[in-house]
């Protein structure tokens, strides 16, 4: 009888001699090395990404490939070979015609997270060009764009012409990314997406780091989460991935540093869009919740010191106004109006304590899924955000309550949607007595990685 | 920034959540619990396939998922359900309407093995009825079919009123499998070719019973190769996958036992098509080299104690002609003339010994990649193979050779083919002296397993 199997010996024969003729490879080839636990060269990294972006690997190949990478792992040298093949596969951009330092912040995504609003303002009312190329939320952790979009007349989609006329003229930039950039990772992405390959390593790391030094920054700082609500719970984890990142970066000649920051918690009180807006532009007239503003100043801090200024008095911008007037003059830039109401949604769901006690749980990640249920994120890219919607919070872990007192509102312009998010924070919080231990996985920000 | 990455968790609580409501699973769900080491349940196993066979499940999705099975494993529930499944794809045929045992044979797959020819008549010729539901060759080892379509007339192509009607009246019956079997298994394979997953054993175990079990067969023999011409070359990953094979054949009340044989050396002398045939009525006629009357008989006493008839003397069978008789009528039943001439190869190329001395290595593979390229197996499935060519052996590992005596001689259509062929044996075999140790890995029949 036939055997159903037996050709792939044969196919290993013949590529393996066609692959001496030449610089060309096998897919298969490549697989089964990886699956087998051998290291991948320079040139067939640099063929299979390649080949995979023009169409002559097939996404079920690549998919399987990105399993064996994400069992068996990837050597320093091949990640570093992986994003720059992912770099090659598009254009790069040049700020250097600027005439002033660089620096950009990319975030792995937490709840809560709105720390680019004030941020590129902040950094950028030094003198530092800030070019924030973000995406489009999609699940539990928002997408910057969407947040600003909340804000009427702003527009996400510039020009590289009025990108770089807006960073000339202001210094800072939040805009959507050019399809032209590492379009092989856009590919790859969506890939590991329904293959369930999104967390490994030295995928996230080379996608990550593929767009960022494709984008041309001189410098990066990194916002590396862990715990519950974070994309890598571990902190072990979260630490390796950071060091890739700043391995990588260091490798192509971007300064890099890294922050471990914690997300057992929702990072400040508002969750959702147009209300994350509302709590930046407090951050920028110096106020806000304490922990976003100390995350805004640190993360300013490290940009800062990569980009030349290492003793930049960050608080008195924020203080002082210099910070707001560069939001109000980046948000005017690209179409919006700062000074315009921000949508409210229809209906509002108050959540209040059942008990006296003190707040000593609410976790990041079953808010996160609340909020994205009430309309504020999308379950697929083609969805609209609904900017209204979303969560407040009212009291955050540590703080003391009363019965009967506001703990957070939902606010969705669906009523029906309360049911669903209500079923998300069922068990996410809990009051406790005075002196119990306060579940908040500890400091903010744990840790710092890179020169 | 948005991150690229944290939707992930979103899918898997929102997935988890609309599993509890239908039995429905979603398919990122299910790769991440192998990818993660776990085992999958019946319920997810039945909708993986299921879902896979109608088009739900990307083949993006399932090379994934074969990946994480390939590195992972899968446990003998998993297995026996991955069959079952395949199984569930598809039609089951059923010989119970006989009124007479059925038993079967498969080989993974060897060079020069050519064994179901000879076989199928001599167990047919005890009125055991033997339906070899056989498919072509790709690769280094033929297909049983193609061996066949060398003989004038002879079709594959039979409906299953034919088929019947011949396993009625002579017993036997080599013919093509229909579509309607495991059309899961059919997919599946094709998916596994191209994405470096073939040699999974529970994918290959699953694979091959899934197709014997729907066949209907009550007995089964298993011809599990190892060495360096089988598709496993290890004895010991052989020997694991006989075994799973030979529990999903009881677990699914087929009566089965497998023999792990030796392919560190071509089967027989003959390597090709036409003059596989020619070989397999040597044996036929009582005579034709030891090994393959060896193993034909071993299979042959397998099937037929499988099927109630122990004591069966089948080398009496092979030497007084009633499996020649039961050959001559099956053959002529599927319209082929057993006495018609057999293709000959317009062009010959003699091998001769170098020096005097002992044939002491004659190495499988190469000399199967030898007969492919001269055009006795194809390259692609819609390619024509070329009957007459291939590879005669004149001499075995272990012969006393002399200087100038040919030791083998290629046969082709196409003289261009002589070069590339002879590129694949170099080195493939070796004269020694008289003493030498003979590098053909012991005896041909190395383990039973089995009841």
């Amino acid at each position: 009888m036939s055997a159903a199997d037996p050709n792939a010996a044969t196919n290993a024969a013949t590529n393996a001699a066609s692959a001496g003729a030449v610089e060309a490879f096998d897919a298969v080839d490549l697989i089964r090395a990886k699956r087998d636990g051998r290291e991948l060269t320079t040139p067939e990294i640099d063929w299979l990404i390649d080949a995979y972006t023009r169409g002559y690997v097939a996404d079920e190949q690549m998919s399987a490939m990105t399993m064996a990478i994400f069992l068996n792992g990837m050597g320093r040298r091949e990640i570093r070979d992986l994003t720059m093949a992912m770099i090659a596969s598009g254009e790069r951009m040049d700020f250097s015609g600027l005439g002033k330092p660089t620096a950009d912040k990319h975030s792995t995504g937490g709840v809560g997270d709105k720390i680019t609003l004030p941020l590129m303002p902040l950094v950028a009312s030094f003198g530092v060009a800030v070019p924030q190329l973000s995406g489009r939320g999609l699940g539990h952790t928002g997408g910057t764009l969407d947040k600003l979009e909340s804000i009427p007349g702003w527009r996400a989609d510039l020009t590289n012409e009025e990108m770089f006329a807006q960073l000339r003229e202001h210094s800072g930039v939040i805009c959507a990314a050019g399809a032209g950039l590492a379009p092989a990772d856009k590919k790859l992405y969506a890939l590991r997406d329904i293959t369930g390959t999104v967390e490994a390593i030295p995928l996230i790391a080379s996608s990550i780091m593929s767009k960022k030094i494709a984008e041309g920054t001189g410098a990066l700082v990194l916002d590396v989460k862990f715990g519950s609500g974070a994309f890598l719970q571990d902190i072990e984890r979260s630490r390796e991935l950071a060091r890739t990142m700043v391995e990588l970066g260091e490798d192509a000649g971007v300064a890099t540093s890294a922050l471990l920051t914690n997300m057992n918690v929702p990072l400040g009180l508002a969750i959702g869009n147009a209300n994350e807006v509302r709590e930046s532009v407090e951050v920028l007239a110096g106020g806000g919740p304490a922990d976003v503003r100390e995350l805004t100043i640190a993360l300013a801090r490290e940009m800062l010191a990569l980009a030349g200024h290492p003793d930049a008095d960050v608080e008195a911008a924020l203080d002082d106004g210099r910070a707001m007037d560069s939001w109000r003059a980046t948000v005017r830039a690209q179409g919006g109006d700062p000074d315009a109401p921000l949508p409210v949604a229809r209906d509002q769901h108050v959540v209040t304590a059942d008990r006296d006690g003190v707040l000593v749980a609410q976790e990041a990640l079953p808010f996160g899924i609340a909020a994205w249920r009430l309309g504020a994120g999308r379950a697929r890219k083609q969805d609209p955000v609904q900017h209204a919607a979303g969560i407040d919070l009212h009291a955050k872990p540590g703080d003391a309550v009363r019965v009967g007192q506001p703990l957070f509102t939902l606010h969705a312009d669906e009523p029906a949607r309360f049911a669903r998010a209500l079923e998300a924070v069922d068990g996410a919080w809990r009051i406790g007595d005075p002196g119990d231990a306060i579940e908040d996985g500890g400091p903010l920000i744990a840790e710092r990685i890179g020169r």
